[in-house]
Protein backbone atom coordinates (compact mmCIF):
# COMPACT_ATOMS: atom_id res chain seq x y z
CA UNK A 1 0.00 0.00 0.00
CA UNK A 2 0.98 3.74 -0.44
CA UNK A 3 1.97 5.27 2.89
CA UNK A 4 -0.98 7.68 2.83
CA UNK A 5 -3.34 4.69 2.37
CA UNK A 6 -1.85 2.92 5.12
CA UNK A 7 -2.63 6.33 7.45
CA UNK A 8 -6.24 6.51 5.91
CA UNK A 9 -6.53 2.81 7.06
CA UNK A 10 -5.08 3.65 10.39
CA UNK A 11 -7.19 7.23 10.82
CA UNK A 12 -9.93 4.78 10.79
CA UNK A 13 -9.36 2.73 13.54
CA UNK A 14 -7.13 4.80 15.86
CA UNK A 15 -8.58 8.03 17.42
CA UNK A 16 -6.17 9.96 15.43
CA UNK A 17 -6.70 13.87 14.75
CA UNK A 18 -5.45 14.15 11.69
CA UNK A 19 -2.87 16.39 12.62
CA UNK A 20 0.53 16.57 13.77
CA UNK A 21 0.34 15.41 16.78
CA UNK A 22 -2.18 13.80 18.88
CA UNK A 23 -3.96 15.87 21.85
CA UNK A 24 -4.52 14.20 24.88
CA UNK A 25 -6.85 16.39 27.12
CA UNK A 26 -5.23 16.90 30.62
CA UNK A 27 -5.23 18.05 34.23
CA UNK A 28 -6.59 21.43 32.44
CA UNK A 29 -4.29 21.63 29.49
CA UNK A 30 -3.84 19.35 26.93
CA UNK A 31 -0.61 16.87 26.57
CA UNK A 32 0.83 16.83 22.70
CA UNK A 33 2.56 13.57 21.96
CA UNK A 34 4.10 13.09 18.35
CA UNK A 35 6.71 10.42 17.11
CA UNK A 36 8.58 10.36 14.00
CA UNK A 37 10.89 7.71 12.06
CA UNK A 38 13.70 8.25 10.44
CA UNK A 39 16.20 5.37 8.86
CA UNK A 40 19.60 6.10 6.52
CA UNK A 41 18.44 4.99 3.72
CA UNK A 42 15.46 7.13 2.81
CA UNK A 43 16.02 10.54 4.84
CA UNK A 44 19.97 10.67 5.07
CA UNK A 45 22.13 11.58 1.99
CA UNK A 46 25.81 10.88 1.47
CA UNK A 47 27.57 13.00 3.23
CA UNK A 48 25.13 13.52 6.35
CA UNK A 49 27.09 13.40 9.67
CA UNK A 50 26.47 11.68 12.55
CA UNK A 51 25.48 14.94 14.78
CA UNK A 52 23.20 16.04 11.45
CA UNK A 53 21.22 12.53 11.85
CA UNK A 54 21.31 13.17 15.50
CA UNK A 55 20.05 16.85 15.23
CA UNK A 56 17.02 15.90 12.69
CA UNK A 57 15.99 12.77 14.32
CA UNK A 58 15.00 15.12 17.47
CA UNK A 59 13.93 18.42 15.22
CA UNK A 60 11.32 16.27 13.39
CA UNK A 61 9.44 15.32 16.16
CA UNK A 62 9.98 18.97 17.95
CA UNK A 63 9.10 20.41 14.75
CA UNK A 64 5.28 18.75 15.40
CA UNK A 65 4.76 20.17 18.50
CA UNK A 66 5.84 23.79 17.07
CA UNK A 67 3.25 23.22 14.88
CA UNK A 68 0.29 22.78 17.26
CA UNK A 69 1.75 25.82 19.20
CA UNK A 70 2.92 23.33 22.16
CA UNK A 71 5.53 23.90 24.82
CA UNK A 72 8.22 21.45 24.81
CA UNK A 73 8.02 19.15 28.06
CA UNK A 74 10.77 15.56 26.76
CA UNK A 75 11.96 14.33 23.88
CA UNK A 76 12.74 10.31 23.66
CA UNK A 77 15.19 8.93 20.80
CA UNK A 78 14.86 5.58 19.87
CA UNK A 79 18.48 4.05 17.50
CA UNK A 80 19.32 1.05 16.01
CA UNK A 81 22.06 0.37 14.20
CA UNK A 82 23.97 -2.90 12.97
CA UNK A 83 26.92 -1.67 14.67
CA UNK A 84 25.99 0.71 17.44
CA UNK A 85 29.92 2.10 17.29
CA UNK A 86 30.64 4.60 19.88
CA UNK A 87 31.80 7.28 17.36
CA UNK A 88 28.13 7.09 15.44
CA UNK A 89 26.51 7.14 19.40
CA UNK A 90 28.26 9.95 20.56
CA UNK A 91 28.04 11.87 17.13
CA UNK A 92 24.37 10.54 17.00
CA UNK A 93 23.70 12.14 20.46
CA UNK A 94 26.17 15.71 20.20
CA UNK A 95 23.40 16.41 17.51
CA UNK A 96 20.62 15.33 19.45
CA UNK A 97 21.64 17.47 22.69
CA UNK A 98 22.61 20.66 20.41
CA UNK A 99 19.01 20.42 18.82
CA UNK A 100 17.03 20.21 22.17
CA UNK A 101 19.45 23.03 23.31
CA UNK A 102 18.80 25.30 20.85
CA UNK A 103 14.87 24.10 20.58
CA UNK A 104 14.42 24.59 24.72
CA UNK A 105 13.71 20.85 25.30
CA UNK A 106 15.50 18.50 26.97
CA UNK A 107 16.11 14.78 26.07
CA UNK A 108 14.61 12.68 28.96
CA UNK A 109 15.02 9.09 27.30
CA UNK A 110 15.21 6.72 24.94
CA UNK A 111 15.82 2.91 23.93
CA UNK A 112 18.88 1.19 21.70
CA UNK A 113 18.74 -1.83 19.74
CA UNK A 114 20.67 -3.33 16.77
CA UNK A 115 19.42 -3.57 13.72
CA UNK A 116 20.24 -4.18 9.68
CA UNK A 117 19.84 -0.26 9.13
CA UNK A 118 20.25 2.88 11.30
CA UNK A 119 16.95 3.73 12.43
CA UNK A 120 15.94 6.53 14.85
CA UNK A 121 12.50 7.55 16.16
CA UNK A 122 12.20 10.22 18.60
CA UNK A 123 8.94 11.37 20.45
CA UNK A 124 8.27 14.42 21.42
CA UNK A 125 6.15 15.26 24.18
CA UNK A 126 4.67 18.72 24.50
CA UNK A 127 1.95 20.90 26.24
CA UNK A 128 -0.65 23.46 24.89
CA UNK A 129 -3.64 24.67 26.48
CA UNK A 130 -4.97 26.02 23.18
CA UNK A 131 -3.75 23.85 20.43
CA UNK A 132 -3.33 24.46 17.01
CA UNK A 133 -5.24 22.46 14.58
CA UNK A 134 -5.15 22.28 10.57
CA UNK A 135 -8.84 22.41 10.34
CA UNK A 136 -9.69 26.00 11.31
CA UNK A 137 -8.67 27.98 8.56
CA UNK A 138 -11.49 30.55 7.56
CA UNK A 139 -12.39 31.98 4.23
CA UNK A 140 -10.66 35.31 4.44
CA UNK A 141 -7.70 34.38 6.20
CA UNK A 142 -4.10 35.13 5.15
CA UNK A 143 -1.48 32.42 4.43
CA UNK A 144 1.21 32.88 5.98
CA UNK A 145 4.74 30.75 6.23
CA UNK A 146 7.61 31.20 8.82
CA UNK A 147 11.21 31.79 7.65
CA UNK A 148 12.38 30.94 3.96
CA UNK A 149 11.31 27.63 1.62
CA UNK A 150 13.61 25.26 0.27
CA UNK A 151 16.06 25.06 2.71
CA UNK A 152 16.32 21.15 2.36
CA UNK A 153 16.01 21.26 -1.40
CA UNK A 154 19.02 23.64 -1.24
CA UNK A 155 21.22 21.04 0.76
CA UNK A 156 20.41 18.04 -1.12
CA UNK A 157 21.73 20.22 -3.95
CA UNK A 158 25.26 20.59 -1.86
CA UNK A 159 25.30 17.25 -0.99
CA UNK A 160 24.74 15.85 -4.30
CA UNK A 161 28.10 18.29 -5.61
CA UNK A 162 30.36 17.33 -2.52
CA UNK A 163 29.63 20.47 -0.60
CA UNK A 164 28.92 18.76 2.65
CA UNK A 165 29.93 21.24 5.41
CA UNK A 166 26.91 23.76 3.86
CA UNK A 167 24.78 21.12 2.88
CA UNK A 168 24.85 19.87 6.63
CA UNK A 169 24.63 23.54 7.94
CA UNK A 170 21.02 23.39 6.35
CA UNK A 171 19.87 20.04 7.33
CA UNK A 172 20.55 21.21 10.58
CA UNK A 173 17.26 23.11 10.62
CA UNK A 174 15.68 24.82 13.78
CA UNK A 175 12.41 23.59 14.74
CA UNK A 176 10.33 26.95 15.22
CA UNK A 177 8.72 26.43 18.67
CA UNK A 178 9.31 29.87 19.90
CA UNK A 179 7.44 30.92 17.05
CA UNK A 180 4.71 28.15 16.95
CA UNK A 181 4.04 29.09 20.80
CA UNK A 182 3.79 32.80 19.86
CA UNK A 183 1.42 31.84 17.09
CA UNK A 184 -0.69 29.66 18.72
CA UNK A 185 -4.10 31.62 19.98
CA UNK A 186 -3.73 33.96 17.14
CA UNK A 187 -3.37 31.24 13.94
CA UNK A 188 -6.54 29.76 13.01
CA UNK A 189 -4.48 26.87 11.57
CA UNK A 190 -1.29 25.90 11.60
CA UNK A 191 1.14 22.79 10.15
CA UNK A 192 4.80 21.78 9.72
CA UNK A 193 5.77 21.81 6.31
CA UNK A 194 7.66 18.05 6.07
CA UNK A 195 5.96 17.07 2.93
CA UNK A 196 6.63 19.87 0.56
CA UNK A 197 4.60 23.49 0.43
CA UNK A 198 2.08 22.54 -2.13
CA UNK A 199 0.41 19.12 0.14
CA UNK A 200 0.93 20.84 3.71
CA UNK A 201 -1.94 23.74 2.02
CA UNK A 202 -3.98 20.78 0.34
CA UNK A 203 -3.69 19.60 3.92
CA UNK A 204 -4.67 23.01 5.65
CA UNK A 205 -7.52 23.15 2.65
CA UNK A 206 -8.91 19.89 2.81
CA UNK A 207 -9.19 19.45 6.81
CA UNK A 208 -10.63 22.96 7.07
CA UNK A 209 -12.89 22.61 4.27
CA UNK A 210 -11.82 25.87 2.30
CA UNK A 211 -9.58 26.58 -1.07
CA UNK A 212 -6.35 28.79 -1.39
CA UNK A 213 -5.49 31.23 -3.58
CA UNK A 214 -1.60 31.62 -3.37
CA UNK A 215 1.50 33.73 -4.97
CA UNK A 216 4.49 33.01 -6.60
CA UNK A 217 6.31 35.84 -6.31
CA UNK A 218 5.56 36.23 -2.61
CA UNK A 219 7.32 32.74 -1.76
CA UNK A 220 10.09 33.46 0.70
CA UNK A 221 12.54 31.34 -1.10
CA UNK A 222 16.20 30.98 0.41
CA UNK A 223 18.25 32.86 -2.25
CA UNK A 224 21.02 30.17 -2.33
CA UNK A 225 18.31 28.04 -4.15
CA UNK A 226 17.66 30.31 -6.68
CA UNK A 227 21.52 30.68 -7.33
CA UNK A 228 21.41 27.00 -7.72
CA UNK A 229 18.41 26.63 -10.23
CA UNK A 230 15.55 28.28 -11.87
CA UNK A 231 13.03 27.60 -13.93
CA UNK A 232 10.86 24.42 -13.53
CA UNK A 233 13.34 23.03 -11.08
CA UNK A 234 13.59 25.79 -8.84
CA UNK A 235 9.33 25.35 -8.85
CA UNK A 236 9.33 21.82 -8.18
CA UNK A 237 11.82 22.11 -5.37
CA UNK A 238 10.13 25.06 -3.48
CA UNK A 239 6.37 23.56 -4.11
CA UNK A 240 7.40 19.83 -4.01
CA UNK A 241 10.32 18.79 -2.26
CA UNK A 242 9.47 17.80 1.28
CA UNK A 243 11.15 18.74 4.90
CA UNK A 244 11.32 22.32 4.68
CA UNK A 245 9.80 22.45 8.45
CA UNK A 246 8.89 25.89 8.44
CA UNK A 247 5.62 26.46 9.87
CA UNK A 248 2.29 27.27 7.38
CA UNK A 249 -0.11 28.94 9.30
CA UNK A 250 -3.64 30.83 8.72
CA UNK A 251 -4.36 34.12 10.46
CA UNK A 252 -7.58 36.57 10.44
CA UNK A 253 -5.87 39.86 8.94
CA UNK A 254 -7.18 41.36 11.93
CA UNK A 255 -4.94 39.67 13.89
CA UNK A 256 -1.77 39.57 12.07
CA UNK A 257 -0.42 42.98 13.15
CA UNK A 258 -0.93 41.08 17.11
CA UNK A 259 1.91 38.67 15.89
CA UNK A 260 5.09 38.99 17.89
CA UNK A 261 7.65 41.22 16.25
CA UNK A 262 9.86 38.12 16.84
CA UNK A 263 8.20 36.06 14.02
CA UNK A 264 9.60 35.80 11.23
CA UNK A 265 7.09 35.12 8.45
CA UNK A 266 5.67 36.00 5.00
CA UNK A 267 2.25 36.45 3.72
CA UNK A 268 1.93 34.37 0.87
CA UNK A 269 -2.12 34.68 -0.52
CA UNK A 270 -5.46 33.72 1.17
CA UNK A 271 -8.12 31.33 2.00
CA UNK A 272 -11.17 31.15 -0.14
CA UNK A 273 -14.04 29.35 -0.69
CA UNK A 274 -12.83 26.95 -3.00
CA UNK A 275 -10.34 26.41 -5.42
CA UNK A 276 -6.51 25.63 -4.67
CA UNK A 277 -4.60 27.77 -6.97
CA UNK A 278 -0.96 29.15 -7.07
CA UNK A 279 -1.21 32.51 -9.44
CA UNK A 280 -4.61 31.69 -10.60
CA UNK A 281 -3.55 27.91 -11.77
CA UNK A 282 -4.46 24.71 -9.80
CA UNK A 283 -1.93 23.54 -7.59
CA UNK A 284 -1.51 19.88 -7.29
CA UNK A 285 -1.13 18.17 -4.45
CA UNK A 286 1.70 16.45 -5.11
CA UNK A 287 4.43 15.98 -2.48
CA UNK A 288 7.21 14.52 -0.79
CA UNK A 289 6.11 10.68 0.69
CA UNK A 290 8.64 10.02 2.99
CA UNK B 1 30.31 -1.56 21.58
CA UNK B 2 27.65 -4.11 23.38
CA UNK B 3 24.12 -2.06 24.78
CA UNK B 4 24.92 -1.94 27.90
CA UNK B 5 27.94 -0.19 27.32
CA UNK B 6 26.18 2.03 25.15
CA UNK B 7 23.75 3.00 27.55
CA UNK B 8 26.58 3.91 29.65
CA UNK B 9 27.86 6.27 27.18
CA UNK B 10 24.44 7.56 26.68
CA UNK B 11 23.23 7.76 30.29
CA UNK B 12 26.92 9.77 31.29
CA UNK B 13 25.24 12.53 28.91
CA UNK B 14 21.43 12.30 29.22
CA UNK B 15 19.28 13.38 32.02
CA UNK B 16 18.70 9.46 32.60
CA UNK B 17 16.79 8.56 35.61
CA UNK B 18 18.17 4.67 35.10
CA UNK B 19 14.56 3.39 35.44
CA UNK B 20 12.20 1.94 33.52
CA UNK B 21 10.88 5.49 32.25
CA UNK B 22 11.97 8.99 32.35
CA UNK B 23 9.93 11.04 34.92
CA UNK B 24 9.23 14.56 34.05
CA UNK B 25 7.57 16.47 36.88
CA UNK B 26 4.58 18.25 35.53
CA UNK B 27 1.31 20.29 37.22
CA UNK B 28 1.98 18.90 40.73
CA UNK B 29 2.00 14.95 40.13
CA UNK B 30 4.86 13.42 36.81
CA UNK B 31 4.66 12.33 33.44
CA UNK B 32 6.46 9.14 33.04
CA UNK B 33 7.80 8.85 29.56
CA UNK B 34 9.17 5.39 27.76
CA UNK B 35 10.04 3.84 24.43
CA UNK B 36 10.91 0.80 22.88
CA UNK B 37 11.97 -0.51 19.88
CA UNK B 38 11.00 -4.04 18.32
CA UNK B 39 12.26 -5.40 14.93
CA UNK B 40 11.31 -8.91 13.37
CA UNK B 41 14.77 -11.08 13.37
CA UNK B 42 15.54 -10.61 17.03
CA UNK B 43 11.85 -10.04 18.49
CA UNK B 44 9.64 -12.31 16.70
CA UNK B 45 10.23 -16.06 16.35
CA UNK B 46 8.92 -17.79 13.04
CA UNK B 47 5.16 -17.96 13.24
CA UNK B 48 4.78 -15.26 15.50
CA UNK B 49 1.23 -13.64 14.20
CA UNK B 50 0.53 -9.89 12.95
CA UNK B 51 -1.40 -9.65 15.97
CA UNK B 52 1.11 -10.81 18.53
CA UNK B 53 3.50 -8.57 16.82
CA UNK B 54 0.98 -5.68 17.60
CA UNK B 55 0.20 -6.59 20.80
CA UNK B 56 3.83 -7.07 22.31
CA UNK B 57 4.94 -3.93 20.66
CA UNK B 58 2.48 -1.63 22.70
CA UNK B 59 2.95 -4.07 25.97
CA UNK B 60 6.64 -3.54 26.29
CA UNK B 61 6.21 0.35 26.52
CA UNK B 62 2.65 -0.26 28.78
CA UNK B 63 5.04 -2.79 31.15
CA UNK B 64 7.49 0.37 31.76
CA UNK B 65 4.46 2.36 32.76
CA UNK B 66 3.10 -0.36 34.85
CA UNK B 67 6.47 -1.16 37.03
CA UNK B 68 6.79 2.69 37.37
CA UNK B 69 3.51 3.00 38.81
CA UNK B 70 2.50 5.11 36.26
CA UNK B 71 -1.42 5.47 35.07
CA UNK B 72 -1.14 5.39 31.01
CA UNK B 73 -2.54 8.79 28.98
CA UNK B 74 -1.46 7.58 25.72
CA UNK B 75 0.57 5.02 23.52
CA UNK B 76 1.73 6.13 20.41
CA UNK B 77 3.23 3.41 17.80
CA UNK B 78 5.51 3.61 14.66
CA UNK B 79 5.82 1.05 12.66
CA UNK B 80 8.47 0.49 9.23
CA UNK B 81 8.06 -2.39 6.83
CA UNK B 82 9.15 -3.26 3.25
CA UNK B 83 5.90 -3.74 1.90
CA UNK B 84 3.11 -1.82 4.26
CA UNK B 85 0.42 -4.81 3.04
CA UNK B 86 -2.99 -4.48 4.19
CA UNK B 87 -2.96 -7.91 5.89
CA UNK B 88 0.13 -6.49 7.99
CA UNK B 89 -0.89 -3.29 9.46
CA UNK B 90 -4.44 -4.33 9.83
CA UNK B 91 -2.94 -7.45 12.07
CA UNK B 92 -0.36 -5.17 14.70
CA UNK B 93 -3.51 -2.86 15.10
CA UNK B 94 -5.53 -5.22 16.01
CA UNK B 95 -2.88 -6.82 18.97
CA UNK B 96 -2.03 -2.65 19.57
CA UNK B 97 -5.34 -2.30 20.03
CA UNK B 98 -6.76 -5.07 21.70
CA UNK B 99 -3.60 -4.66 24.09
CA UNK B 100 -3.94 -0.98 24.93
CA UNK B 101 -7.73 -1.77 25.56
CA UNK B 102 -6.98 -4.93 28.08
CA UNK B 103 -4.71 -2.43 29.75
CA UNK B 104 -6.88 0.69 30.04
CA UNK B 105 -4.55 2.32 27.41
CA UNK B 106 -5.17 4.50 24.00
CA UNK B 107 -3.58 4.54 21.22
CA UNK B 108 -3.75 8.04 20.13
CA UNK B 109 -1.01 7.77 16.96
CA UNK B 110 2.20 7.34 15.72
CA UNK B 111 4.17 7.39 11.92
CA UNK B 112 4.34 5.06 9.03
CA UNK B 113 8.05 4.44 7.17
CA UNK B 114 9.09 2.35 4.57
CA UNK B 115 12.36 -0.04 5.83
CA UNK B 116 14.18 -3.37 5.03
CA UNK B 117 12.99 -4.92 8.50
CA UNK B 118 9.85 -4.27 10.03
CA UNK B 119 10.27 -2.30 12.93
CA UNK B 120 8.07 -1.62 15.78
CA UNK B 121 8.81 1.54 18.24
CA UNK B 122 5.68 1.90 20.49
CA UNK B 123 6.00 5.05 23.53
CA UNK B 124 4.27 5.09 26.38
CA UNK B 125 3.28 8.11 28.33
CA UNK B 126 1.72 7.89 31.33
CA UNK B 127 1.43 9.71 34.89
CA UNK B 128 2.56 8.60 38.42
CA UNK B 129 2.18 11.15 41.51
CA UNK B 130 4.30 8.74 43.43
CA UNK B 131 6.55 6.83 40.86
CA UNK B 132 8.25 3.39 41.76
CA UNK B 133 11.96 3.57 41.40
CA UNK B 134 14.44 0.58 41.35
CA UNK B 135 16.51 2.37 44.04
CA UNK B 136 14.35 2.32 46.71
CA UNK B 137 15.03 -1.40 47.87
CA UNK B 138 15.83 -1.55 51.75
CA UNK B 139 17.27 -4.13 53.92
CA UNK B 140 15.04 -6.94 55.15
CA UNK B 141 12.07 -5.83 52.22
CA UNK B 142 10.79 -8.72 51.24
CA UNK B 143 11.20 -9.41 47.26
CA UNK B 144 8.12 -10.51 45.38
CA UNK B 145 7.19 -11.07 41.62
CA UNK B 146 3.86 -10.81 40.14
CA UNK B 147 2.41 -13.37 38.27
CA UNK B 148 4.23 -16.09 36.91
CA UNK B 149 7.69 -16.89 35.31
CA UNK B 150 8.94 -18.61 32.35
CA UNK B 151 5.90 -17.39 30.12
CA UNK B 152 8.37 -16.66 27.03
CA UNK B 153 10.92 -19.06 27.58
CA UNK B 154 7.39 -21.41 27.21
CA UNK B 155 6.17 -19.49 24.58
CA UNK B 156 9.80 -19.84 22.96
CA UNK B 157 9.40 -23.77 22.83
CA UNK B 158 6.15 -23.95 21.58
CA UNK B 159 7.07 -22.03 18.77
CA UNK B 160 10.17 -24.25 17.78
CA UNK B 161 7.65 -27.35 18.22
CA UNK B 162 5.55 -25.75 15.78
CA UNK B 163 2.91 -25.40 18.64
CA UNK B 164 1.79 -21.69 17.14
CA UNK B 165 -1.58 -20.65 18.73
CA UNK B 166 -0.61 -21.19 22.06
CA UNK B 167 2.88 -19.62 21.52
CA UNK B 168 0.95 -16.92 20.37
CA UNK B 169 -1.41 -16.90 23.26
CA UNK B 170 1.47 -16.92 25.46
CA UNK B 171 3.44 -13.91 23.56
CA UNK B 172 0.23 -11.59 24.19
CA UNK B 173 1.53 -11.02 27.90
CA UNK B 174 -0.54 -8.62 29.70
CA UNK B 175 0.85 -5.31 31.01
CA UNK B 176 0.48 -5.24 34.54
CA UNK B 177 -0.65 -1.23 35.01
CA UNK B 178 -3.57 -2.24 37.31
CA UNK B 179 -1.35 -4.03 39.92
CA UNK B 180 1.66 -1.59 39.45
CA UNK B 181 -0.82 1.61 40.28
CA UNK B 182 -2.05 -0.49 43.43
CA UNK B 183 1.68 -1.69 44.71
CA UNK B 184 2.63 2.43 44.21
CA UNK B 185 2.82 4.15 47.54
CA UNK B 186 3.61 0.29 48.82
CA UNK B 187 6.57 -0.77 46.81
CA UNK B 188 10.64 0.51 47.75
CA UNK B 189 11.24 -0.10 44.55
CA UNK B 190 10.07 -1.77 41.23
CA UNK B 191 11.11 -2.96 37.66
CA UNK B 192 9.65 -5.25 35.05
CA UNK B 193 11.88 -8.66 34.03
CA UNK B 194 12.37 -7.70 30.44
CA UNK B 195 16.09 -9.25 30.53
CA UNK B 196 15.70 -12.14 33.25
CA UNK B 197 14.66 -12.20 36.68
CA UNK B 198 18.51 -12.75 37.69
CA UNK B 199 19.74 -9.39 35.78
CA UNK B 200 16.67 -7.60 37.00
CA UNK B 201 17.73 -8.37 40.70
CA UNK B 202 21.28 -7.57 40.31
CA UNK B 203 19.55 -3.80 38.74
CA UNK B 204 17.66 -3.64 42.03
CA UNK B 205 20.32 -4.17 43.88
CA UNK B 206 22.89 -2.22 42.51
CA UNK B 207 20.83 0.83 42.21
CA UNK B 208 19.33 0.37 45.57
CA UNK B 209 23.53 -0.47 46.98
CA UNK B 210 21.62 -3.72 48.84
CA UNK B 211 22.05 -7.38 48.46
CA UNK B 212 19.39 -9.74 47.69
CA UNK B 213 18.61 -13.35 48.77
CA UNK B 214 16.24 -15.79 46.90
CA UNK B 215 14.87 -19.34 46.87
CA UNK B 216 14.46 -21.31 43.76
CA UNK B 217 11.51 -23.12 45.48
CA UNK B 218 9.66 -20.53 45.94
CA UNK B 219 9.62 -19.15 42.19
CA UNK B 220 6.58 -19.43 40.59
CA UNK B 221 7.42 -21.10 37.60
CA UNK B 222 4.93 -21.23 35.03
CA UNK B 223 4.01 -25.05 34.96
CA UNK B 224 3.81 -25.46 31.38
CA UNK B 225 7.64 -24.87 31.66
CA UNK B 226 8.07 -27.17 34.01
CA UNK B 227 6.58 -30.30 31.62
CA UNK B 228 8.34 -28.71 28.69
CA UNK B 229 11.88 -28.71 30.56
CA UNK B 230 13.89 -29.57 33.99
CA UNK B 231 17.05 -29.24 35.25
CA UNK B 232 19.88 -27.01 34.21
CA UNK B 233 17.87 -25.78 31.40
CA UNK B 234 14.40 -25.13 33.86
CA UNK B 235 16.47 -22.81 35.77
CA UNK B 236 18.10 -21.09 32.75
CA UNK B 237 15.11 -20.58 31.21
CA UNK B 238 13.35 -18.72 34.21
CA UNK B 239 16.62 -16.75 35.59
CA UNK B 240 18.31 -15.95 32.42
CA UNK B 241 15.84 -15.74 29.38
CA UNK B 242 14.33 -12.34 29.14
CA UNK B 243 11.00 -10.47 28.49
CA UNK B 244 8.76 -11.91 31.29
CA UNK B 245 7.44 -8.75 32.08
CA UNK B 246 6.02 -9.34 35.28
CA UNK B 247 7.05 -7.04 37.85
CA UNK B 248 9.68 -7.44 40.55
CA UNK B 249 9.32 -5.45 44.00
CA UNK B 250 10.33 -5.00 47.06
CA UNK B 251 8.19 -4.01 49.82
CA UNK B 252 8.72 -3.77 53.95
CA UNK B 253 7.57 -6.82 55.81
CA UNK B 254 4.81 -5.06 57.75
CA UNK B 255 2.89 -3.75 54.60
CA UNK B 256 2.62 -6.62 52.72
CA UNK B 257 -0.63 -7.08 54.03
CA UNK B 258 -1.86 -3.83 52.98
CA UNK B 259 -1.24 -4.72 49.42
CA UNK B 260 -4.50 -5.20 47.28
CA UNK B 261 -6.05 -8.79 47.42
CA UNK B 262 -6.14 -8.28 43.65
CA UNK B 263 -2.17 -7.91 42.96
CA UNK B 264 -1.34 -11.88 42.26
CA UNK B 265 2.15 -12.09 43.47
CA UNK B 266 4.69 -14.35 45.46
CA UNK B 267 7.30 -13.63 47.98
CA UNK B 268 10.43 -15.32 46.60
CA UNK B 269 12.96 -13.57 49.45
CA UNK B 270 14.23 -10.52 51.21
CA UNK B 271 16.44 -7.75 50.57
CA UNK B 272 19.94 -8.47 52.68
CA UNK B 273 23.22 -5.67 53.36
CA UNK B 274 25.25 -7.99 50.55
CA UNK B 275 25.13 -10.67 48.71
CA UNK B 276 23.55 -11.57 45.58
CA UNK B 277 22.27 -15.14 46.06
CA UNK B 278 20.16 -18.05 44.70
CA UNK B 279 20.08 -20.60 47.49
CA UNK B 280 22.84 -19.53 49.31
CA UNK B 281 25.06 -19.83 45.63
CA UNK B 282 26.07 -16.45 43.75
CA UNK B 283 23.54 -15.97 41.12
CA UNK B 284 25.39 -14.37 38.43
CA UNK B 285 24.26 -10.72 36.74
CA UNK B 286 23.82 -12.49 33.25
CA UNK B 287 20.29 -11.61 31.34
CA UNK B 288 19.26 -11.52 27.50
CA UNK B 289 20.45 -8.90 25.72
CA UNK B 290 17.95 -7.23 23.15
Amino acid sequence: MRETDVLRLINARVIASGDDAAVVPFKGTNLILTTDMLHRESDFPTGTTTRTIGWRSVAVSLSDLAAMGARPLGVLLALADPDLDEELISGVLDGALACCKQAGAQLVGGDIDRQRELTLVSTGVGEAERPVRRDGAMVGDLICVTGELGRTATGLNLFSTGDTDRANDLFCFPPRLEWGMKLAGLATSMIDISDGLAHSLHLMASQSRVGFRVRWKRLPIIPLLSDQISGAALRDAVLFTGEDYELLFTVPADLVSRIDPTVSFTMIGHVTEHGFTLDDEQLPDRGYEH
